[in-house]
């Protein structure tokens, strides 16, 4: 067992999640391969440049605060090549949209080994569930915290 | 420190917990050793074709989305046989019966390892907390992906 | 990389956590550098005596049910001393007031190993988003298991 590698991916991973939630597009695009495919339930891109555009122009969205949070790693290691499942629990929320997302989700990521480093080479999840709330529910609701006001 | 037997545990108990909200008892069973004996709140099995039963019943049931996050690992190892706690953080959604619950827990698990395989022999928990709403609180509720649909 | 000390920082830090929703606070105390700054969003504590003190108070009420999640662990070692971010997800839940807390987070944390044990030497987290909600805006809550009871 390769365990040095194996921390290597997951520490690939973490900051991919990182760079997600805290919107560093700059360091995301470094964590992919140029030619990384990915697909997030019905959303598909086909290489780096189009999914990172993606990321930018809804992702960066000041009013849309992301908490994807990944545990579970089985991951598989075959000399510079890897595949492994994750477990995704994201949390979207929209306050000016008045709008809050929960979803769970089974990641299945392939990485790649190019000049010592490793690099998701393609990635993508199937949900478990999703689900929608709007906030006029919850009258009391109060924003405490918002990293991007 | 045995860091390939951490591994390894580490993976049994992501295994366990994929096969659990995927409701792949085949591979679920094969987690657990026949004698495991295991405690949930209240619920109480004293072995493995008692627990895998229960769960094909109760736990299969295609409206019954479950989210179970394991995190925070603390295993001591000691030859062939381990114990450990985990956090757990379940979300458990049933969208017919128009209920959601949450619940944050302390695992408390052991391990044996047979033949080379590690496999879990006890395991069992201890809520912190667990609350229910229903589903009506939230009228715009919205589920926008089962994976058993 | 020092596969042993990375595994040992994790355990400190999942220690200090179980500690911290298992209000045990002696055993949290043995996490912490006496000289330990933190800082949670506007909260700062100048050393471990402030910081335990004010835990013991503040967190200690058994009214108060706590889940705090972390993950992603990015550590990066150098000797005797290490830094690293961590990824948390909290949730506080106050039945008796009628409050629900909903946080996450990004931790920095700095640890110092004396002896051959490694210590939390700074800590604190930068908010990304947190959120309250009044228990009455769902009528149909219920809490069905509470370790403080």
């Amino acid at each position: 067992m390769d365990l040095v590698a194996l921390e290597e991916i997951k520490r690939l991973k973490y900051r991919y999640l990182r760079c997600l939630d805290g919107k560093d597009w700059d360091e995301f695009t470094e964590t992919l391969a140029p030619t990384v495919r990915a697909q997030y339930g019905k959303l598909v891109f086909d290489d780096r440049e189009q999914l990172v555009q993606f990321m930018r122009k809804h992702m960066g969205k000041m009013d849309m605060l992301t908490e994807h949070h990944c545990g579970h790693p089985e991951i598989d290691i075959d000399g510079d090549t890897a595949r492994g499942t994750w477990q995704l629990s994201d949390t979207v929320l929209m306050p000016a949209a008045g709008y809050l997302l929960r979803g769970a989700a089974l990641y299945e990521d392939e990485y790649v080994r190019v000049d010592g480093r490793w690099l998701i080479s393609r990635t993508g999840y199937q949900r478990t569930f999703e689900y929608h709330v709007k906030l006029e529910d919850m009258p009391s609701f109060l924003l405490t915290a918002n990293r991007w006001a």
